[in-house]
């Protein structure tokens, strides 16, 4: 093959070199951390599930554009997960008769969606999803919503940055079927429309419904009804058709509960719809407040019968937040952290080239010190001293140890000197050593565990 | 639909409830640990690449039988990942002039292979990589083996249990070429053969060698080749050929170099050969020394050429462990550890329905101690003491939070009783408040950061 390979990923996908890596890693412990504080336990699934699956819980979207599907060697027809919620649904009817409920469970899978990659959609994504099921549904959301805040809280950000908006998928089915009288087929369309609302002038709004509602006399409606920000407005709207009581008092019972400070983060969301079939209940969406990213970052739903396709019945709720939207938020806000390794970090080097003895030695010293929780780096290579400072620095190391020259007297035996320097305080301590001792460790570890600012 | 969906994961691959996702998480965390101290770096690549990729760098045998493959919607042929290798390649390529050199890189990706499903074998396994390219192969072959004991010792094995066992291409390469005059179309199923070598019975070896080999005369230089198992063994063997000069020096080099109690880890392989193409100098493998799994853990081996179809030029060595070998190897020692939560629990409980505000009250406290770094699991339906008590039993916590039934007087204000017990050493304190004030916020972190064991 005489034609050079392409170096750039698939389409859609990203590559993660190591600072990509480590600002994915600090999305994921954030999940990790805030789902745990609440009880929730870590669980996955394959990657690949049978396309059957999809085809019973996915919306038709996802399977007919979105999907990536294909055969298997054995004829099984399969695809790539675009979506955790179906494998959740599949495990958890498989286990649920056993387990304690309910489940709180989370997880943080990549997910693959045939989209057209633009800014916050690529073809690759991670998802955390956080489900509680089998839980009363007042006291599931008001834990849901408690968990998203405390994980946007616990990466620096308040409600000037972030809102949740909530509604009802009772309020919308009444809207979509008996206000507006609309068959089932226009039902996703109509969805999608209300969900792009706020992106479009109200004029191109006003084309697209007229598109899809025959009696032009709705259409101020379908406005008045986009103008409701507040429960209360939303209240008064459903109101005058007697309709509504049973969402607002799932929604009045959820905000209740909470503690009142997390009001501020909390209205309600007229265009919120989650198009996804499986929603019942309370349905929500966190988005951006910036004007430069008018954005959902996450979103979710309760759901009465998740598992209903296999045979079980629990009624649940559920998040889902993908890393690309995520990064977009906190990029917008600045929100990003220095993310230097915690470690204490060692850079080591030595200035001349070492025998197969003082090798064995120096390799010796550095295993200790990983054994002791340490993360040393060793270059293979001499360096002269300032050199390997500078690349003690690059390395964002908080010491570095160096062997020095050896004198002809040293060279003989395979006995060295090597000094260790912490690279903030600048101070530094020699050592002499022909085999590893007690004491020289007790004195090494002295040193490494001295406050990094002197 | 009225059927009922499958609730099994796809042939091969397997559902991880938070148990066995716990015990996936121990293993990649050592592997995390491991890398880290010796100053690799994660990375990451997209699950599917083009064919294109696999069809240049992975072997025919994993191409034809054993890659995920299909054409995307838009036309486009892609696999989903089987091995990292060539994902690695392509990235390195892309940033090899950029970045200080050595790359010390590793990740922990899923991989896809269309396996008939055994013990040790699956469709859909995660697998540790650590590769270091442009370091001198001989400090660089050093510091993998040492990572691999590291990551070993660090698991609790030691040698005992695990062995690796070392092997130089350069040899494989004369054996096959020159001392056997194989053709090249026979040297993969050589490899094979020799791979099974100690699976299979002396005389099922011969009798598949006997297909391979025209001149039977060669069979016993083969089985005389099986027999070295140790460095000297195999210098002499080859040393009758005037051949493995610069293969032995590269090989004493390493060794010379690592601290010398690693010695009683390695051990020359004859059999080990790494099918792969990309190889060209020292190969390894790990095995288990049981004789109730007597498996390779993992393996890897230097390459010369790695990044040549991208136009670039960097010799490196890497080494691959997968999940589902590594698990059955801890099995077979008994040395898996006992996986509780490291973290403070509460599992919180009130022995009574709660009203709104008593409810946004207790949502406070437990806000505040998850914000503090603890995990506070709340049960949503009222338990009595003992039901609850043996409920935080379940959820493996360390202590417990429970609200005391109201009295007639709590009941018409919102202040509640609730005590905090240590289920370690049953020291219990009570607590009483309308607000959440600094006074309760200090006695309350006081209480719970006693030592666990009284």
């Amino acid at each position: 093959m005489t034609e050079k390979l392409s170096k750039n990923p698939y389409k859609g996908t990203r590559d993660f070199l190591p600072k990509d890596y480590l600002e994915r890693e600090y999305l994921f412990e954030k999940m990790h951390h805030s789902a745990r504080a609440f009880g929730f336990l870590p669980y996955d699934g394959p990657l690949l599930e049978s396309l059957e699956l999809y085809r019973a819980k996915s919306g038709e979207e996802i399977v007919n554009t979105q999907l990536y599907s294909f055969t298997d060697r054995g004829g099984r027809e399969v695809a790539i997960r675009p979506e955790m919620t179906p494998t959740l649904a599949r495990m958890a009817s498989k286990i649920c008769r056993e387990y304690p409920l309910p489940l709180k469970w989370y997880s943080i899978p990549n997910l693959y969606r045939y989209e057209n990659p633009q800014r916050g959609r690529v073809r690759e994504h991670w998802q955390w999803n956080c489900d509680i099921l089998g839980q009363n549904l007042t006291s599931a959301a008001s834990e849901i919503l408690q968990l998203l805040l405390f994980f946007f809280e616990s990466l620096g950000a308040n409600s000037s940055h972030v809102k949740i908006y909530l509604n009802h998928r009772k309020l919308i089915s009444f809207l979509c079927e008996k206000i507006l009288g609309l068959s089932p087929s226009l039902h996703l369309p109509f969805f999608k429309l209300l969900d792009r609302s706020a992106k479009i002038s109200p004029h191109e709004f006003r084309e697209q419904l007229i598109s899809l509602i025959s009696n032009k006399d709705l259409i101020p409606l379908v406005e008045r009804y986009l103008t409701c920000h507040s429960f209360e407005e939303a209240k008064t709207f459903f109101k005058q058709y007697q309709e509504g009581e049973e969402a607002f008092r799932d929604l009045e019972n959820v905000l209740s509960s909470l503690p009142s400070y997390m009001g501020h983060y909390l209205e309600f969301g007229p265009s919120i719809v989650r198009g996804l079939d499986y929603y019942t209940g309370i349905v929500f969406e966190a988005f951006d407040q910036s004007p430069e990213n008018p954005r959902a970052i996450c979103g979710g739903g309760a759901y009465e019968n998740l598992l209903g396709l296999f045979g079980e019945s629990l009624e649940g709720i559920g998040l889902g937040l993908g890393d690309v939207t995520l990064a977009n938020f906190l990029e917008t806000h600045q929100l990003w952290p220095n993310l230097k390794c915690p470690n204490i970090t060692l850079s080591c080097f030595s200035q001349e080239p070492l025998t197969f003895s003082q090798e064995r030695l120096i390799y010796e010293i550095l295993y200790y010190l990983r054994k002791k929780s340490f993360c040393a780096v060793w270059k293979p290579t001499p360096l002269k001293i300032k050199k390997g400072l500078q690349w003690a620095l690059q390395n964002n190391s908080t010491h570095c140890l160096f062997i020095h020259s050896s004198t002809e007297e040293d060279a003989k035996t395979k006995d060295f000197l090597f000094s260790v320097k912490n690279l903030s305080t600048q101070q530094q301590q020699d050592f002499s050593l022909t085999t590893l001792n007690s004491s020289t460790e007790k004195s090494l570890l002295d040193f490494l565990l001295r406050p990094q600012q002197g």
